[in-house]
């Protein structure tokens, strides 16, 4: 080793065991850090090739939907909302994106990057889009190709409803495009049942998976669309028409696949069919449910009205330091919680009970640490009221 | 769990511990496979920012270069090969583009995307490019903004030489952009004393991690070109002005780091360190002359002219049946070798010696094997000289 290399050489990474309750990473299972940990093997491996196509079938049960297209992109959640953007749109097509936070805001930049001429529906942070704007958007702009509209907006904490909304698009002869990447696997998503044209996830919130992989998903109708294209998908990487004779029969090399995180999601998807998506939904309905109790108790108030169980976005109390608390719920106790974004920044906090993470060990544990600190600071509420009100919601009728 | 969930749930991953020989992923090290199995953590947690940080210097090592803008993007190779070209090129600019195997073939597709004109400097399959071309190509287009060009040709073996080609770039007044895939730590690469201006790799080669990153590294010059952009760049995802923000300083939103692939990543850079880089070229260079050296006795011949040591690509002997030989490699040996590629596909095999993966143990037993499995084809050579002829590299003069 040379003296310079030397100097640079960082010493071996020691992570701590944190309690992921922010906005996603999420708590990851040790059995899924075990199998992501398993050998490499190569991409084409007849033995790859069989976990690629359980994996995705695993995917295609967590989604709901019986789409062959359903496969994980190989990067984020983010990559995942690129690669349904730019293999649905052309330039000059018309798209209506609903525009509520950051993720809708980040639609439609990827969207305007794609060539298309976008229009917002817009709602305030923390509201969700109505079905009303959207019908009205439709009628002002019946050329319209795709409706994208964020599923659980994690910016802030809205759930947004997607039944309605789902037939007004297929009535105008549009195609539904959604952001499910704090609601897989976390909260309902019927992907057929609902009628859901394009589909795209992350791998680290309620599938309590590192973060890394995309699943994504998209109907027959949505691969009409794409086989009609006159130009080029703009990406290399994400393009859907060479990735399906990847993950497809022909197995054509594309790219090489991220074996190892193939490992964990696969691990992962294990895990939600083992404990059935009606239970885990079920049960991040409860641990919110306790949550919210607790943090009503103690005088904090949800920024959404509809409220997605999976990610609580709070409002600071009045006289409280958000970033102090933060910080010290990561330095003393090792939690991580969430920093508001946009509007909300310094005004909001968002705690996430996600896959793993949904828990009543954590839901106790950060009610309890905030209780200690919000009382260090001065804020004004009934000592045990929090610890009381999430033990009433899981105490037996 | 429901009847119709169960029956998808697979079973548990069970990947068999492969010598990885082929054209990537190479072997991973236990160290590695440790590391990207620690506890994931938040990716604006500080003590993940410190490894964010810590990896990119190390990468700044590997490249040999002092780039501020140096990164590890979300995405494996191609994702990278994407970034680089999708940030210095607006629709319209020209763009030379050397194309003598798959992944020049690559680059003037992702350019073309990206709204290029391409001028190909073309050259045949295993040739690499001639400098004399790419100075004809400069001369009849002088507005040409990049020269891209591959160091190390997977799909070729072939191994580019850079530095005149770089004068020549430059004193065009263009840019130079290097795919260095297959030789990131495994051949000689100075990214600052070759004046390249934007450099991509993968993880899964000479670095010997597991694939799902992509080292980028960016010059000055290549930042100053991106600042007088007209346009957003196409891409969301691999917007480097929005990824500087991220990696840099301000550490402002953008997606959510891979964490576990950043961990096995921090890792395979330490162990490449602590080789020194020097010492990481002479080894891939000895092993590739024992190796070179028992194929040749065994009849096979070298594919490229001018061949990496990395990757060597070579003839399959008349009479041999391709696929066969690499089946049995792989079922009764747990040998991967790669398949060759385009005007090569069943006419060669690629083996590569990177990273991990490049040891004598290897080199004896993937001669020992072939020389088994080709004496079983009937295969014309001398029993014993293949394994004589590596030894003879390896011993002592």
């Amino acid at each position: 080793m040379t003296p310079e290399t030397n100097s640079v050489t960082a010493p071996a990474i020691t992570p701590p065991q944190r309690v992921l309750l922010g906005p996603g990473p999420s708590d990851v299972s040790a059995r899924v850090l075990a199998a992501m940990s398993a050998p490499t093997i190569g991409h084409l491996d007849p033995e790859y090739l069989k976990i690629m196509d359980e994996t995705r079938s695993m995917i295609q049960a967590v989604y709901s939907t019986k789409n062959e297209m359903t496969m994980a992109t190989s990067g984020t959640g983010s990559a995942g909302m690129e690669m349904c953007v730019v293999n649905l749109i052309e330039p000059g097509d018309e798209m209506i994106v609903g525009v509520n936070g950051v993720f809708g805001t980040r639609m439609r930049d990827v969207a305007e990057r794609s060539g298309a001429t976008v229009h917002s529906v817009e709602a305030d942070w923390g509201q969700i889009i109505q079905p009303d704007a959207v019908a009205e958007a439709l009628k002002q702009h019946p050329s319209t190709k795709v409706v994208g509209i964020v599923h659980a907006e994690t910016s802030t904490g809205a759930h947004q409803p997607l039944v309605e909304i789902s037939e007004m698009v297929h009535a105008a002869g549009a195609l539904l495009l959604v952001d499910a990447v704090t609601s897989i696997a976390g909260v309902e998503l019927l992907v057929d049942e609902w009628n859901i044209d394009a589909v795209y996830s992350g791998t680290q919130k309620c599938l309590s998976c590192p973060p890394g992989l995309a699943p994504v998903s998209f109907s027959q109708a949505a691969l009409d669309v794409m086989d009609k294209r006159q130009s080029k998908v703009q990406s290399w990487y994400l393009d859907i028409f060479m990735l399906r004779n990847y993950w497809g029969g022909d197995r054509v090399y594309h790219h090489t696949a991220p074996i190892n995180m193939t490992y964990a999601l696969h691990e992962a998807l294990r895990i939600v069919l083992e404990e059935g998506l009606e239970a885990r939904v079920a049960r991040h309905t409860l641990h919110h449910r306790a949550l919210r109790a607790g943090l009503e108790a103690m005088g904090l108030s949800y920024v959404p009205e509809h409220s997605l169980t999976t990610l609580n976005a709070v409002r600071v109390p009045e006289g409280v330091d958000d970033a102090v608390v933060r910080k010290r719920l990561l330095s003393e106790y090792g939690i991580e919680i969430g920093a508001g974004l946009g509007p909300f920044k310094g005004k909001a906090w968002r705690i996430g009970l996600m896959g793993h993470s949904s828990t009543r060990r954590n839901v106790l544990l950060i009610l309890a640490a905030l209780e200690s600190l919000l009382a260090e600071q001065g804020a004004a509420f009934t000592r045990g009221a929090a610890l009381a009100g999430a033990s009433d919601v899981y105490a037996p009728a």
